[in-house]
């Protein structure tokens, strides 16, 4: 099976426009089933027992008198699940540490984390399973922990691994550390490059851990059979790869465990990681009964992934005429409890905008006493943004350069060589740049204590395995089962756009479902922007798979040969009049003489979708700062992005808004507060302030299309970009408004407030 | 796609084996999900008003006091549905009238039987739901009744619908009559071959209408969305059949409706039908809730379709060296309220075991003021059996020829031109007789008041249309996706087989999975003993579908032509290796590398089956009769039969004894007691006495296996077959042990001893 299919330019009748969403109406009517809605007949309430402590030996877990109490059917510790090897594993195209997974989900040697499990009890209420938790006696040697990333790299820190040495380092370290690997990319000589600038700029910047805020927190619900099969409804980004994983650490065949994903109130990369789901199996296998698991608020604050928090040194030089000559940055990215911080793809996407001679860039993974971070909307990549982009700025205003003029003169395009591999392809920055110096929003005028900022940001998007089949009914519509979760509401729409514009049919004729992961093979995470890229690619190779089929139809009952059939129009029609005429055939009569003429038709594909394209975008914001308070309002916000093609240009926007939102928050208030105790403070969306709508303006949008030479339709993705670029983008914009370069994230007030009258332009 | 594949004769490993069941565990630990075990957050509870009379004209039905108490979310009646047209229409291969299908589950004009369906409500609970029918106010214009077949017939019989004219009769008639249809089934001339007979017996038959007595009362679940589309949980033996029906009467795009078959607890043809479901999805509109629908068994019994009673005339001729010159049969069969009773199938079945030049057949369909009657395992052929094994058995006796001998004088075989159409290929008939007078059982001593039965029965066994994929995970396991329904527990086992056996791995790594109707394309119903037939054909074009994929996959990684590749032993080897050497690989192996060489491998099958093959069973049976009392005990019981090929003995023998013990069921007591008003008197099983433990003997089998050719194992079917013989068999016991013919089914106790009184030979 073809991996990549080539662009096709072509009349559109359906992508492009903007039909009704498929997923609306239950969301907003309620009756759309997430993780908590399932159910089933005499199940138990599965909860976790939580370290009380940033760090800590476990001495003992005494689970007697939880187990004596009445209504408890089981309880697991780290005596119910096997060791694991200490190696990277393949789960589909991921590595993945089991040894690790099994230590996240259960803590085994220590408790790392404020958070952390360490037991959980089946019991037939939830204020049982409450009782049982407190019942459950266990003695801990508390031990010194470490938060920070710069004071965890430190030699004399608190190990959290006494047995990791840092890994990317040569000769292999004679001590163990808390870096768990070292990664370093680069092309030129830097050395040479600042020797050629005229100008430098170096900044430091620290960034806090933030969460992806999903309105929908974790839950699932297992059942575990006699006879060795399990099933679970989970909500996740990947129903495969939560099996793969359950699979692995419970010591199951792949096969014995059916999961179906439920529909998801928001992941953003949160829900890419199991957590309850394997506790709840194992209890369920346990108890013989099925156990449901849904997190509380407090829970997914202080045990599920949140992007890490970091510290990011940035350097760069250019010649006054506006040319970068070297640029440099060192980023120490927080892990949480165990390696695995998206630094390498943080360090890739650092400077990958500019077309740079001269580029190094250091990444290290420092483990950490919190909660092992997951990926969120482009991993990684707004942390080092933030950083580049600030300094690119910087020295734009140092040069008496305009911004987006400075970042054209530099601006990475089709065959720029990147710093950690592959030349870009035929890319849209430049449009991006060239859209947002246009926009009417560039030239507005601006009033006291305001000021305007620009950034960009720029992500790979990804392929990977991906498997879909198209159904034919019998009165000719058409069910489109999918492998890739709609984590956002719009892959289910777009993906059926483009089945119904290759088929030639009205889009109200193809319903799109999700499938479990026992209807179809394997997929991959839908992550990296890769839904509507990979989604669609197996959607169109479907849809011609189902086209071939239907042309061999259509030739065995008019008896003609296939050649001579061709698809256009929902109908098969002669290829060529002259040659062979025939009777042309709808879709829908097709459908109705199926069974009789040997049997439905169908499409499916399963594929390794190949060819992304890496997308980019510009983003400018307005903000007021109030001298008073340091409050930052945010006035005006545009989002200029190369998407490729939008499907479905509305849900596009909402991808581009919706980004651009929560990077916002992360700008301005999101952070997690740790006490010198360790304990996290804020667990809870009342001290864990995420935007809300009075916190915003109308987000604009400004959809660039310069198509993906590898996707029928031209698909980019769209996701991850639009979250990078906004904390840089409000970082310069405050600079504009205040002079004041703020290198702390939040910009809170009491920050920001700080910050002016350390420059002495605090006011009252 | 191929519909037919030949039998190949291979040495076997896993067919024919008897592992373990694969749904066993989770229904004996009450895992499984039966159609009463799925519950939406927010369900209401909807119940169905029902008909207290047997026939009445609803002039008036009020709603407004049920919808106006608290609690009461949703009242539908004959408004709610649209009138459809009085034609046929397909579905999938199957002709169904939506005039009738509207109105048997929701009365519009007319009620029709005691439990017909009037309307239907919804409400958060069932003690509300019962309240509000209890509000509704239905003006009833009573009319005659008739429940009698033969009365129903005559013309001045009360008429259930002023509009039906009997069809097969030419001219069209000129009045209106019960009789829906009338068909005609022969060849040669009776006449003459009755002149050419030395001995002639004639005989007449009733018998009444009995349930398939399955455990699990009709249930489902649906939930409506407003944007038009619906879900449906149920217990079905066809979800697809299910769907379409629904779609239709529901007027909505078939791929609207998502169907998932719940588990199921017996079907034996009664889950072939729409009852609640379309009534739960329009409450669901209605309510803009999800409403669950469980029958009662009283309901069970007074509005699911039952098999038909009858009235039976058999007359056969006979040389007296044991030649049959000519045979005649007249079936009148209850319909129910709407037309469609078996009389079809059995007029076919009635004479084809045997090698007949002179036989004529007349059905007739009749409607009369009971339920709709439903398929019930060999629909319809147990009642026409019953009369001519009786006559034959008689036949016999008269000519001094042992019973099994006249048959075998007289038995179909390969070539044997039937009455019906098409001549019999290999039939395996001589050779079930053949090890039936072979068999112990046949020459066992009897006691006083003891007899021995013989009888044969016939069933066609189908094919038609069937899908399945079957998805190569990441660890080399297997998920067999089916859209067969398992009703009896057996398909997913000897799917699975069939699956192992092609690939060449162990059983335990392949899991059937039953899908829902977004899953997979159209499959028939599971009916007809089809199920193991068609999807055994299915999963393994499924198979070689996959072995293919795997064979290019290799070819690809070894660099080696795609004909080089053999896949034997579970693995790929070279075809041939003086041509081309290379390294096996192993499935596991294929699967691990599956992502990275081009995706995930899946074989898929959408199939028209053809060439079912038919299956022949001999049954013996020993009775004691007790003269006081009436009480027939069935002493020992052989069931002999040709199954092609039993993939799973076990099963193939759990079905043959099966249906002889709801055959035993439906000779000795079960039976619709309705009173001179027309409404049923036993709906539940206290008063309706189905066969318990204490009933039987074991029950013996011997399989014979005569190869379908006309598919890859040889597989026939066996699910029918073994209810056809049982009540003749028991009849031709008792009149053995006895002296007395029993023409009036049940041969309950009463019923024996007044027939055993007319003849004088009672006792005490």
């Amino acid at each position: 099976m073809s991996t990549t299919l080539k662009y096709e330019e072509k009349q559109l009748k359906i992508v492009g426009t903007r039909p009704a969403r498929p997923d609306g109406v239950d969301k907003v009517t309620g009756r759309a089933r997430f993780g908590a809605d399932y159910n089933l007949p005499g199940q138990l309430i599965g909860k976790a027992l939580r370290s009380p402590h940033a760090h800590a030996r476990i001495v003992s877990i005494d689970v007697s008198a939880a187990l004596a109490l009445p209504g408890v059917k089981a309880v697991v510790t780290r005596d119910d699940f096997a060791e694991m090897p200490d190696e990277m594993a393949p789960v589909g195209e991921l590595m993945i540490n089991f040894r690790d997974v099994t230590r996240n989900m259960m803590a085994r040697e220590k408790v790392l984390y404020d958070g952390h499990p360490l037991a959980a009890v089946a019991a037939t209420s939830e204020s049982v399973a409450r009782a049982a938790l407190a019942l459950i006696k266990v003695e801990y040697e508390v031990l010194p922990h470490v938060i920070d990333v710069v004071e965890a790299m430190r030699p004399d820190a608190p190990l959290l691994n006494e047995n990791q040495y840092t890994q990317g380092v040569k000769p292999k370290p004679e001590r163990p550390s808390n870096i768990a690997k070292r990664l370093e990319f680069g092309r030129g000589d830097v050395a040479a490059g600042f020797a050629q600038a005229d100008v430098i700029v170096e900044r430091e910047f620290n960034t806090k851990p933030v969460h992806q805020g999903y309105i929908e927190p974790q839950a699932c619900l297992a059942s575990y059979s006699a006879d060795g099969q399990a099933e679970l409804w989970t909500a996740t980004q990947g129903q495969f790869v939560f099996r793969a994983q359950c699979a692995k650490v419970l010591q199951m065949d792949v096969s014995k465990i059916r999961v179906t994903p439920t529909e998801i109130g928001g992941g953003f990369g949160g829900k890419n990681n199991i957590y309850n789901e394997p506790l709840a199996i194992a209890l369920s296998r346990k108890s013989n009964r099925p156990v449901k698991m849904v997190m509380t608020r407090e829970e997914v604050f202080r045990a599920t992934g949140p992007t890490p928090g970091a510290n990011v040194r940035v350097k760069l030089g250019a010649t006054r005429d506006g040319r970068i000559t070297a640029a440099e940055a060192v980023l120490n990215f927080q892990a949480g409890a165990f390696p695995g911080s998206p630094v390498n793809q943080a360090s890739m996407c650092a400077f990958t905008r500019y077309d740079l001679a001269n580029v190094h860039v250091v990444g290290n993974d420092v483990v950490v006493n919190r909660p092992k971070v997951a990926a969120y909307r482009a991993p990684g990549a707004p942390i080092a943004v933030l950083g580049v982009e600030s300094v690119i700025d910087e020295m734009a205003k140092k040069l008496g350069i305009d911004p987006i003029e400075f970042r054209l003169k530099n601006a990475a395009k089709e065959g720029t060589q990147t710093y950690y591999g592959p030349k870009l392809g035929p890319i849209g920055y430049v449009q991006t740049l060239e859209a947002a110096r246009a926009h009417a929003h560039y030239r507005a005028p601006l009033g006291p204590n305001q000021g305007r900022g620009v950034a960009t940001g720029f992500w790979f998007n990804i392929g990977n395995e991906t498997t879909c089949s198209l159904n034919l009914q019998e009165d000719g519509s058409l069910t489109l089962l999918l492998g890739v979760i709609d984590v956002a509401g719009g892959s289910r729409a777009s993906l059926s756009m483009m089945v119904a514009e290759e088929l030639g049919i009205e889009l109200d004729r193809v319903r799109p479902v999700i499938g479990d992961t026992s209807s179809l093979g394997f997929n991959f995470l839908t992550a990296g922007s890769r839904g509507t890229f990979a989604g669609g690619m197996a959607a169109v190779v479907a849809a011609r798979n189902l086209i071939e089929k239907m042309r061999q139809r259509v030739a065995k009952v008019r008896e003609v040969p296939v050649e001579a059939v061709a698809w256009k129009d929902g109908r098969a029609q002669p290829a060529d009049a002259s040659v062979a005429q025939f009777e042309p055939m709808t879709l829908t009569e097709l459908a109705r003489m199926g069974g009789k003429t040997g049997g439905t038709m169908a499409g499916h594909a399963e594929i390794n979708a190949q060819g992304a394209g890496p997308g980019f975008g510009t983003h400018i914001v307005d903000v007021e700062v109030d001298r008073e308070t340091g409050a930052v309002k945010i006035l005006r916000y545009t989002v200029v992005q190369d998407v490729g093609k939008a499907i479905h240009p509305a849900y596009v926007e909402g991808q581009m808004q919706g980004g651009a939102t929560q990077g916002i928050g992360w700008a301005l208030n999101e952070e997690y507060v740790y006490g010198a105790d360790g304990i996290l403070q804020n667990p809870g969306f009342l001290d864990y302030r995420v935007p809300v709508a009075s916190d915003l303006p109308h987000i604009d949008t400004v959809i660039v299309e310069v198509p993906n030479p590898n996707h029928p339709y031209g698909v980019r993705g769209c996701g991850e970009v639009p979250i990078i670029a906004p904390m840089a983008a409000i970082a310069n914009a405050i600079e504009n408004a205040t002079g004041v370069r703020l290198t702390q994230q939040p910009f809170s007030p009491p920050r920001v407030l700080k910050a002016l009258e350390g420059a002495g332009k605090a006011q009252g």
